[in-house]
């Protein structure tokens, strides 16, 4: 196959050089197979211990199925219409006729499947995505604490607010990030499998085995997981659904940085930027563009992935022990597993090339430095007994706005206002005049929420 | 207001007798701004214990605050166009000169609304909607156990499968129910409150306190709430997102339920069948008609609600230290716990009324009673030896639909198989002639999956 | 009903005042039941017509079916469990018991609901919707033609491009809306209604009527409609599938230029401002902030709405002849056409009180004004044959960016490009020296398409 | 690139055979870059019709970029990070010094990109999806033609309601798809290209060309295409958005479709079956399974492809001249596209696979048989003047459900009811008596319905 006759993105683009490395041997096609074959030998080797089939047999089973390749499934699925009924078909070609009653023994296809696909996402999940999440938590918290201290003007609604720190700013992605990776992880850890046959009664293997749910944990421990707790042909949905929406609600939590990124990336704000290649073309007709696509990619890939929830969500209704009206859509689940990884990585990256802008910060803070001491102000009025010191300070700064005057010279002079500055200590009349200080704690608490998520994700 | 102006079918329609009773008191408008006395009661109740304001202040304030009307607030916010200030306004008009000041000292408006927000979901969660899906549960409990025996065909595709029983396929729905419970109760818990000012980073409150933060968590700690991990002018959002997650994906598991039983009504299956009031009419043509329209609407109910979980995800997404983009769309949050409280009453007044009909059921077992064996007998040949019993068996199958034999009489016959079936002991043939007693562990897991969720909700 | 125990954010917050006078006609549930009695009267207007009952008859009926209330019907609901059945008993008790028999007679519930529905949908959007948005629309037109010459510069990945005018920028919305309008008003026109019985092969009514099909006509001619194409109990979901899809995609154009706005009105670009009130208060705790809410609600309701057009998709499944799975959430469908007029209105009022800061943008255009040549540069480069223009003129901008020269001069100076320079009239040299003439065909373009959409809308 | 290493299942599973020959051309990435050649060709075309370059220049750039590769071009990319200036790069290098400057000549990015997307996905829609949905109406048209006069009972709530045909059950899928096609085509033919720069106002176009519209509208032409209403960078999103819409509601169409056959497929109903092959294999463990699976898979397609609407919604706003925040999502589609045609694809082989079987329709049409009266039996006796005749006929249903008596007789008896039945004339009580001769005018509607859209889709 030619990479670019391919129709899907992912595909053709998206999924290269280290993202193809990592989530190839979990999400590829070829995969899927191969865990398969890992839940079809973990059934046989249970049959040997519970002295259903000889350990030999047990044994040539495995090795027939570690030979199975995905090519070769699709090639039989192609005569027989079906999946799972192809996969044992391959592997009871390569084994012995005494073998042959043991591959599969008791299984439908769905306890295979599911198992399958429950481990698959759940070692994608483990071993690709969430290290990926960590590297990008590690650079956030890096930044967090690097600029600590550098002052930046709050903005809320677009407008400048009061000042904090860009550390402040970006312990806010950490410990959000953070938070939906403790999810994801709980969510992945609670995948679950099933042996427990075609409508989940444990009617097959109940005729040859004595507790068949024991069997079940058996089968299931080989692999690493539990059963669930009542499963149909499948495994109940919600499982599923939960590890979803923790990646889905992390791909928020990235969208949201990246849209701040390129919102202070902005022309007139400036305040960060991404370095450019000395190759790298801006646009193809404005040379000196500098845009910010990396971060709008996160975005991109948040619009995309996000609404597909809703067909997680419609996957949780399956009629009776089953149907399967989710054949195709849930195949889509390892799509979501895969743009996360993907939307992380390019984050990660683009954070770490990111040049922030002091000069910038230092600029656009001053262009509010006149207005800041409007809150505190109120605050300190009202402390000192002004019974409406908020209309107060907003007609003075109506008043500022009008006369051009400066709005703490304004309330300093103002005959009413003068009584309380009077009763000021001098430390809050100096945090009025220089609101530069006025970042209450944005640096004490950038530190301990970059502490608490090094120390909970282990980030060294 | 007349009731049949309104426009949204939740406050004409469903929103009416218990369920107003229910959720009035935490979901309507005046719930709201009640909630938000509450904080700012809780903030002037910490001033005074922080000794910032006296304790007769701190009362004043309490006294004053209790007496404010949404209505009041509505007619200020239309003068001001700002509705915590206008909150603000209504409570100071009503306190001395004296206590002015320390109304909402060192807040901002979302230290406020964060807060009453988060409480009033918590407690509408906690207080109604969980109790009535428990009482849900308790429903589907008593179901499960009282038809553990009962036989029923299992469906997959919608084809008959293996038996099972009604039991069974209840108990399906009390353990995916219970989740969901688990679930949602742990998001509730968790929802988070704040008052760290407007820019997140305690800039007023540390003017004049000197622990800004323990402040903080003493005002929540009287609401019964923690504060958020790292708020801006807002909590983060994901405390919220989890639990819609939550609410919304329990909605699935209901629909799911009601899809099930609306299909089970089928004219043709006709396992089950709504009771009907002597009164009631089915259909304005057809008098005859018994539809499952209680059924119908909590699966609606769900298409209605479950979409919005795009919103919410979307308002996870807020600019810099916020911005207002969710100043509509986060008010119907409160929505989406209405209609699964709605949800959860319907289906449980369905489910009370539900009649299980044997015969149907035994009518509906035995359409497939001869071709049922065709599991069984192909893990049996296999067990005994057999080397292509899944084949051999497809091929009887076949056999039998054109000629019209029996499927275990054509087994029995043929040459090739007869060898195999002489193997098997008195027991395996009697399971295979009498297919009803092929249901496994169904009755055994429908029991351990009740007593197990009666216990972990504590359902009596 | 008290107007804050609602449970709606609409009802108890946006619908009022005018919205509520526009709405209340169409969308209300008294709206409802007097759009379906609407129906019941066609109905029987056309019963005498053809002679099936007298004209007498029919004027009873219509007389008695006026006076129905809301209420009433619900009052009789709660008794019987069935809307329409109750419309039918509350007419019947109003007429005589000659005319009894001809109440309803041969309709199914959905022909009298499928058909009020659509026309009521119809009405709200064409008498209350469309006019609002066409005042949308003036407002926009008015702005872009006034401010066509206006200068400003462009964006793209919200760095500076190339200059255009403000009036350009706002014509973008002028053509999306009024597109959007023209969607709307054909999707509107196109809603159908049905009297087909309860399957929809006029069963019922070709029992004693000769042509059915034509009956059905005739009915829906009077209410100004024409039947579905193939309805079964009801009319083909897809009429008003296309009028969701064109009212939430005009949401969409409507929030886009909210989002504009209010990026346009952030601290450090604030080219627009909406003009604040007097006593407008725009923060609790800053008294200085004025935010873009208007802005951030119009894009916060699209958030809230666009979404539910996977409810409007969902509604498209109905099995076989119809299933109840759409009783709720079809319901909601008249929330979508409100919203879009709260939208419009909100959006109309803002970009009314929209102040245009022309030293604003004369600065944001400064900023850039030395490096825009750029493009222009190496277009023209190319034209007088430069074999790699744009090359050429992006290492360049890269040189003026290390050393602080202007990019004009460092460009006429160098040695290689001085040639091609040479070559250039003077005009065009005139335009790379003066780059704020670089604005193309910004105010024709604009003239032309205000033009089409006054001519197109009749907007005058 | 192994294709069993994909990780999108369009690649890896679904975009084979006939359907990869039928959307390579289109929807490939080879293909991408292949349209975006197109466009640049177009473009060369222009310049030297309008003599801006020489007629040779314009044919020595055709033939260097008809030689462009994908893999080519995505080489460039990873060296510059601009797709289209490496599109341009490898062009540049294949034509003398002299035609270098003239490649790409006054175009942006975006001029190449939106033109040639739209005019692909325009492609794909009239050259492979269009004349697909067009082979399944005519399957449809052939069965509802087929089975016009077939008795069926409809259905409604899943209970059964009054008797129709198979035929026009059918022509309800014939009558709605046939819509979506008309408004699929309608959208397709409205897709648009854009030759107006940057930003949109024409601006480097304007500096060399007179009337740089006209100039567009020339280029645009060549392609089969016209220019935007009003385009910034990008051309306004609507024109796809509109197709998008048309596309899943089409698909929406077919899921009902696909929903109504795997329900009449259950085992209890049973009407229709899906032919299976000889090698064909149901369960892996039940070899008696005949699992609806292609019903089930059209319906998972629209699981996975509706939701995906919320995205083309989001895609639609791009902040001021545009953002990039569609770079990822708006590449998807494509996908859209494919997902149409591969579930047209399906439906349209199982269709043609489906066994209607009359068997089980006449045996469940007798199920209902003694009550279907009930409707036509209430109009008559209202049509005789029966006061309340619904109500009469209501409890005469309640009786003969409880006394086992047949419905008809049970009214014909009655008391009250006799003297109007003996008003009617014999053919209205045969009608009464054999029911299944109450089916309105079924046949001839769907005889209507398959004439008017063989000759509005020209299908013979």
């Amino acid at each position: 196959m030619d990479k670019y006759d391919a129709i899907s993105p992912l595909d053709y683009r998206y999924y290269t050089g280290e993202v193809f490395e990592k989530l190839q041997p979990y999400l590829s096609e070829n995969a899927a197979v191969n865990y398969q074959i890992k839940a079809e030998i973990a059934l046989a080797k249970t049959l040997a211990e519970k002295k259903i089939c000889s350990a030999k047999i047990a044994e040539e089973i495995e090795a027939a199925a570690k030979k199975v390749t995905a090519s070769e499934v699709y090639e039989e699925e192609k005569r027989i219409k079906h999946n799972i009924r192809a996969l044992v078909n391959c592997i009871r070609k390569k084994v012995s006729e005494s073998a042959k009653p043991y591959v599969h023994f008791t299984a439908t296809s769905n306890d295979i499947i599911s198992t399958a696909e429950a481990l698959r996402i759940k070692d994608a999940t483990e071993k690709a995505l969430v290290p990926e999440l960590i590297e990008l938590e590690r650079t956030l918290i890096e930044i967090a604490e690097r600029e600590k201290e550098t002052l930046q003007i709050g903005r809320t609604h677009g407008q400048h607010a009061e000042p904090i720190t860009f550390g402040f700013t970006t312990a806010s992605y950490v410990a959000r990030l953070g938070g939906r990776i403790t999810k994801i992880k709980e969510a992945a850890e609670n995948l679950r499998g099933k042996f427990s046959g075609a409508v989940g009664a444990y009617n097959a293997s109940s005729l040859l085995i004595k507790d068949a749910r024991e069997f079940e944990r058996a089968v299931l421990e080989k692999l690493g997981m539990k059963p669930g707790s009542h499963s149909t042909q499948i495994v109940e949905a919600e499982y599923m659904t939960d590890l979803m929406h923790a990646i889905a609600s992390a791909m928020g939590v990235m969208a949201n940085t990246a849209d701040d990124m390129r919102h202070l990336q902005r022309s007139e704000i400036a305040e960060v930027a991404e370095m450019f290649e000395a190759e790298q073309v801006g646009s193809s007709t404005m040379p000196h563009k500098r845009n910010p696509i990396n971060f709008e990619n996160v975005k991109s890939l948040w619009k995309e992935f996000m609404p597909r929830m809703v067909t997680v969500y419609s996957d949780q209704i399956s009629e009776h022990q089953r149907d399967l009206t989710n054949s195709a859509s849930s195949r889509f689940n390892t799509e979501i597993v895969a743009a996360a990884l993907i939307a992380a990585t390019r984050l990660k990256s683009a954070m770490q090339k990111l040049e922030v802008d002091k000069k910038m910060l230092k600029r656009n803070f001053e262009q509010s430095r006149e207005i800041i001491p409007a809150e505190p102000a109120y605050i300190l009025l009202a402390a000192y007994g002004h019974p409406d010191a908020h209309e107060a300070v907003r007609r003075k700064t109506l008043e500022a706005e009008k006369t051009g005057k400066k709005l703490i010279e304004a309330m300093m002079k103002d005959k009413e206002l003068k009584s309380y500055f009077s009763k000021m200590p001098k430390a809050q009349i100096e945090m009025l005049k220089n609101p530069e200080k006025y970042t209450g704690l944005a640096a004490q608490k950038t530190e301990d929420v970059c502490r608490e998520w090094r120390e909970r994700l282990k980030v060294k």
